[in-house]
C-alpha cells in the first residue's frame, strides 16, 4: 500500500482526553463527541442512539449488513469520585505520574475504549477488511443501564444493522495483563429492605420496638452465609451490604424506620427466583423473632449467563498469548457488564486490561498496558478478517 | 397567731400564671420575674444567677447558712410547642376546661413548681421555721442544662449557700398521684461509632473490606447482650441502637465508612468507665473478625446516682401517704433530670404529680391534682421543721 496514512491514533493520549470528559452517570460529558469525531475523520458512520436522555454511539465502518462484521461494545461513563480530598490528583485531570495515567475511568473503562477505537480506526486505514468494523459504546452501563447498550442493539435490530460477534472492552484482567477472558458471567440483583417498627424514646426501649436491632441482625446473617462454592465454569456468589441508613439526629429518641440495601452477584447454582425465596425466608425469620416488619423491593439487573468455549473465544486467547505470552484463563468471574445483552444479539467474549483500581480513590492505569491492548486489539481484526 | 395573713396562694391560678408566660427553652418569658415578685413579696431573698444567657432564680427564707435549711428545685422552661395546629387550646393559653388546666408546661413542670413556690411562701408566712427554705429554678432543664442548676449549684458554693437536702418537683408518678418517688436515676452515655474499610466494586467483594457486616454484627451483638437484670433498686440497663447510616447512592460500590450511635441507660451494676470498657472490647473483637477499623466518640450525660433509701424518702413518703392515702413507691426509673447536679450537693429525691402528658400535645394537669401537691409539699416542710 502506497496510500500516505494519518499517524496512528496513540491510545494512551485518547484515554487522558476521555478521562477529561467528566462523564459520571448520567452526564455525557463530551465524551462520545470526542469519539464520534475521530471515527467519522476515518470513514465510520456514525449514529448517535440516545434514549430517554441517556447518550449511545453507533459506528460502523464498511458495508451495512454485512455477513462478517466484528463487533466492540464499551461504556464511556463513570461512577461518582467518592470523597475526592482522598485523591492524590484531580479524578478528571487524567494527570501521567510513575507511568500512570490516573483519574476516573482510567481502568473502567475509558482506557478500553480508547485501545479499541484506536485499534478499529488504525485497521481500517492500514488494511481496509471485506466486512464490517462495528462500535457500540454506551453511556449508561454504571447506572440503571436501561437506555444504554439495549437501547443500541433495540435500534440496530430495527435498523438491520448486525454483529457477528462481539468483544466488550471492560477490564478482566485480575492481576497480570492477559490472564483473564471472560466468557459469561454471574447474574446481578439488588434488595432495597425497609424496617418498620415503633418509635419511642431512647429511655423507655420496652415502649418502643427498634428497627435497628432487626436490620443489623438480618445483615449479619445475609453476609454471613456462604452462598456457595463455585460451579463448573462459575466462582462463588457474593452477597454486598452495600448501604444501611436511618437519618435520625436525636439520641433520645428509637426510631421507626430504617434502610438498607444488598447486591448479590450469583452463578448458575441461582437464580434471582431462587434467591428471592431464601431472602424472603430470612425476612420473614427476622419478623418472627423481633416483631420488626421487613419489606423488599428487588430489582433483578440480570441473570447468570455463559458463552461456552468456542471460535470467538480461541481468537481472543490466540491474539493475547502472541501479544502478551499468556494464555488467558477463560473465567466468568466479576460483575455484571453489558455482555449480559450482547449475548442476545451474537457470542459474546469480554477482554480488557487489569481492573485493580476501578471504583476506587485514585483509580488508575500504566501507559504500556493501553499500548499493548491495542495491540491484542488489533491483532484481533487482523486475525479475524486475515 | 394572731398576725393578719395575707390569703393563701392558689397553686392553680399561679400554674395558670406561669404558663401563660411562653417560656420555651432559652427563653425566661417572664416566669421567673412572676416567681421573683411573689417570692420577694414573702420575704424571699432573691438572686438572678443567669449564666451564659441562661436564666435562673435562687431564693431564700430565713439565715443564710443556716444548718437546717430544706430545698425545692425545679424549671420554668418547656420544650417546643410541637404541632401547634394539634392542639385543642392555645398551647399558652392556660385554658381550664374538664376540671383541668390545659397548655405546654402544665405537668413538665409550671405545676411542680406553682406547688413548691406556694407551699413556701404560705408556710412562711403561717409558721415560720427555725432554719431556711431555699428554691432553686431554672429555666433550662429541658436544653443542654449547661449553665441551668449546675450554675445555680455553683453560685451557691461560691456564696457559701447550701440546701441541707433538696426535693425536685419533677412529675414522677406514671399513672396515679402519689404512686412514685425517685431516689434516684439511670446513668446516660452516647457512643458514636465510626467503620471504616476499604472501598471497591459490590460485584469484588474480596478486593474491597466492607466496613457494613462489621458495623451490622457489633450492633447485633451489642443490642442482644443483657446488660444485667436490673439490681437491688434500679430497673435492667438498656442499650438502643438509635441511628446507622452509610449514604452510599450506587448499589455496585462497597463503601468505605459507615456509622452507627449507640444510647445507653445504665444502673449503679455498671458505671460510665466499665461501659467503655466492655464497648472497647466488642469493637476489638469486631476488628479482630473483620480487619474493619472500629473508632469511637463517647459523651457521658450522666452517671446513674441513688439516695438510698432513708430519712429524707421517708419524710417525703409519710407525707404523700398521709395526703393521697397511697404509699409510694421508691423507684430510680425514666430518663435523666436535675437530680443527677444536686446529688452532689446534698441528698434529694424526686416527688411531683403525673407525668403522663408531659412533652405531648396537648398537655394538662388536673386542678385537683395541684391542690394535693401543694399539701403534700406544705405538709413536707412543716414534718422537716416541725
Amino acid at each position: 500500500m502506497t496510500q500516505n496514512h494519518p499517524s496512528p491514533i496513540d491510545p494512551a493520549k485518547l484515554t487522558a482526553d476521555l478521562i477529561r470528559c467528566p462523564s459520571v452517570t448520567p452526564e455525557e460529558g463530551g465524551a462520545l463527541q470526542l469519539l464520534q469525531a475521530l471515527l467519522e475523520d476515518a470513514g465510520f458512520a456514525c449514529t448517535r442512539v440516545d434514549r430517554n436522555g441517556t447518550p449511545n454511539l453507533f459506528a460502523r465502518w464498511g458495508d451495512k449488513g454485512h455477513a462478517k462484521s466484528f463487533g466492540f461494545n464499551g461504556h464511556t461513563d463513570v461512577v461518582p469520585v467518592g470523597d475526592e480530598a482522598a485523591w492524590t490528583v484531580g479524578p478528571f485531570s487524567a494527570t501521567e505520574k510513575d507511568g500512570m495515567i490516573w483519574g476516573r475511568g482510567a481502568t473502567d473503562m475509558k482506557s478500553g475504549v480508547a485501545a479499541f477505537a484506536a485499534a478499529a480506526v488504525d485497521f481500517v486505514r492500514q488494511t481496509p477488511p471485506e466486512g464490517a468494523v462495528i462500535l457500540t459504546i454506551t453511556g449508561d452501563e454504571e447506572g440503571d443501564a436501561l437506555d444504554g447498550t439495549t437501547a443500541l442493539l433495540d435500534w440496530m435490530a430495527d435498523e438491520g444493522e448486525a454483529m457477528s460477534v462481539c468483544l466488550v472492552g471492560e477490564p478482566t484482567c485480575p492481576n497480570e495483563m492477559g490472564e483473564m477472558i471472560k466468557i459469561g458471567r454471574r447474574g446481578s440483583m439488588t434488595v432495597w429492605f425497609s424496617f418498620t417498627g415503633v418509635q419511642g424514646h431512647s429511655a423507655y426501649p420496652h415502649r418502643a420496638n427498634n428497627p435497628l436491632p432487626a436490620m443489623a441482625r438480618l445483615m449479619d446473617r445475609l453476609s454471613s452465609h456462604v452462598l456457595d462454592e463455585g460451579t463448573d465454569h462459575f466462582d462463588p456468589s457474593t452477597l454486598a451490604v452495600v448501604t444501611m441508613d436511618t437519618g435520625n439526629p436525636a439520641t433520645n429518641v428509637i426510631p421507626a424506620r430504617s434502610k438498607a440495601t444488598v447486591n448479590i452477584r450469583f452463578n448458575d447454582a441461582h437464580s434471582s427466583d431462587s434467591l428471592t425465596h431464601w431472602l424472603q425466608q430470612e425476612a420473614n425469620r427476622i419478623t418472627k423473632e423481633t416483631g420488626i416488619e421487613v419489606d423488599m423491593e428487588i430489582k433483578v439487573s440480570g441473570e447468570s449467563f455463559l458463552t461456552p468455549p468456542g471460535p470467538l473465544s480461541d481468537l481472543v486467547a490466540k491474539s493475547v498469548e502472541a501479544e502478551t505470552g499468556t494464555i488467558p484463563e477463560l473465567s466468568t468471574s466479576g460483575g455484571t457488564s453489558d455482555a449480559r445483552f450482547v449475548k442476545d444479539h451474537c457470542p459474546v467474549v469480554e477482554f480488557g486490561l487489569v481492573g485493580k483500581t476501578m471504583h476506587q480513590v485514585d483509580e488508575r492505569v500504566p501507559v504500556d498496558q493501553i499500548h499493548q491492548l491495542k495491540a491484542i486489539y488489533t491483532r484481533i481484526l487482523s486475525d479475524y478478517f486475515g
